[in-house]
């Protein structure tokens, strides 16, 4: 999936990622990937297994180094979340705690007027086989659980960040609206389109397409219907005007036997 | 992030996810772990790089095997899509084609009234790197682009699966709902789509239509692009093809010229 218009400047803001105990170096640099994939740039790190900084991190990050660059290391989770106003923990069990539990999309929307009103918000995400401790949980004011399928639920950390980082970027306050339902042509005038019509169905009279003629008008909604529905631009009606002249030329070539048949 | 209850069978249905031309096993393994967190587990290749079937497929797939043992090879993507009613095409880059262009949420609640009421659905992948061919996304009715930070795009493969994934297993539930406003008709299959785009062509090529010859592939796509979109019944191509019976019968009338222009 290639695709990157470096000309545009790294997006900021969001949630804080906190991964409490990641085990491998592999799944911090894939984590910072899905993050900047989302605008997210804050990365916390709790304890990580194989000590900081790591370069299977930095080398898994490609193009997001500045994310795994500038993230943060903090001894306990206490301390990665000392300074934030709002915490949720994701998990993938429920842990018999009276919490509200929120999917991603329920979360980011709790979360976006405390982020748009400069409230530093975070998530937790555990290690990669065990998630997070109970105690980690308790820190947190919601739990959010990605709802997946029961039977197959488990997700590598990388993804279980791209879940909630594609929510936010949905849901940023900031994001400009999407380009409509179509790219940029607009469709041809319907004159255009009325044009084409009487060419065709010109040329299929001639053809004598339209048998038996008490079934005309049907045949010609039919015709008309499908163009109508295809949103045709001015070019393509165009197009379309060819292909009936190149169709039948061979027919004019032929003596001009308009009508036949 | 563990937990997976193993007691509930796998959930079936949505749309098939269709890879062309991947190239490492672990991807396409990583790919179907994806789709059975989602409840997705109809997966199709299109002519794999490294040959089907692929032991890293395998071993990467850890516990959803059953996806990949189950996966249909295809030499072709039009082969792939023959059996299909509706094809989305995901790309990360605008390609310039005249067709809806829908976020990935936007296009599950796009295909799931038709889903629901039996309608086979597919969804094109393209190769890591580089991506679909223009080729490909010609033969699909509306392409899926995923709204990520734009100066970071770049999503690997699984992902890109999950994140279409994700938005069917949210969207799901309203399956058990009544379809909506169905159509009367379902769609025509795309192997009828393709007889009408070859029989069309090759009276175009007689005709001399497609010159010069080196915009005829760009042409083409035009023509098909335009059909695609219409979203045509099965009776709506055999009347296309009648037609383009009909605009060619005098030249055959005429002498059989063929290739006259």
């Amino acid at each position: 999936m290639a695709g990157t218009d470096s000309t545009q400047g790294a997006l900021t803001g969001g949630p804080a990622i906190i991964l409490v105990r990641p085990q491998l170096g592999e799944n911090i640099g894939m984590a910072a990937r899905a993050m900047l994939n989302c605008g997210l740039t804050e990365l916390r790190l709790v304890a990580p297994r194989d000590g900081w900084p790591n370069e299977k991190a930095l080398s898994a990050a490609s193009g997001a180094d500045a994310v795994v660059e500038n993230a943060r290391l903090y001894d306990t989770t206490a301390a990665a979340i000392a300074d934030l106003a709002h915490v949720y923990a994701t998990t993938a069990r429920p842990r018999g705690m009276y919490k509200p539990v929120f999917s991603p999309r329920e979360a980011v929307a709790a979360m976006v007027p405390g982020i748009a009103g400069g409230e530093a918000t975070g998530v937790l995400f555990g290690a990669e086989r065990s998630g997070l401790d109970n105690a980690d949980v308790t820190l947190a004011q919601a739990i959010i659980e990605v709802p997946l399928n029961p039977a197959y639920r488990s997700l590598n950390l990388s993804q279980a960040v791209l879940l909630l980082g594609y929510e936010w970027f949905q849901a940023r306050p900031d994001l400009a609206a999407p380009a409509g339902p179509l790219e940029a042509e607009p469709p041809a005038p319907q004159a255009d389109l009325q044009g084409l019509y009487a060419h065709l169905e010109e040329e299929l009279d001639r053809a004598g397409f339209f048998h038996p003629p008490e079934k005309r008008p049907g045949m010609v909604r039919n015709l008309r219907n499908m163009f109508a529905r295809a949103g045709l631009t001015a070019q393509e009606v165009r197009t379309l005007r060819g292909v009936v002249v190149a169709l039948t030329r061979g027919r004019r070539g032929a003596g001009g036997r308009g009508g036949e048949d």
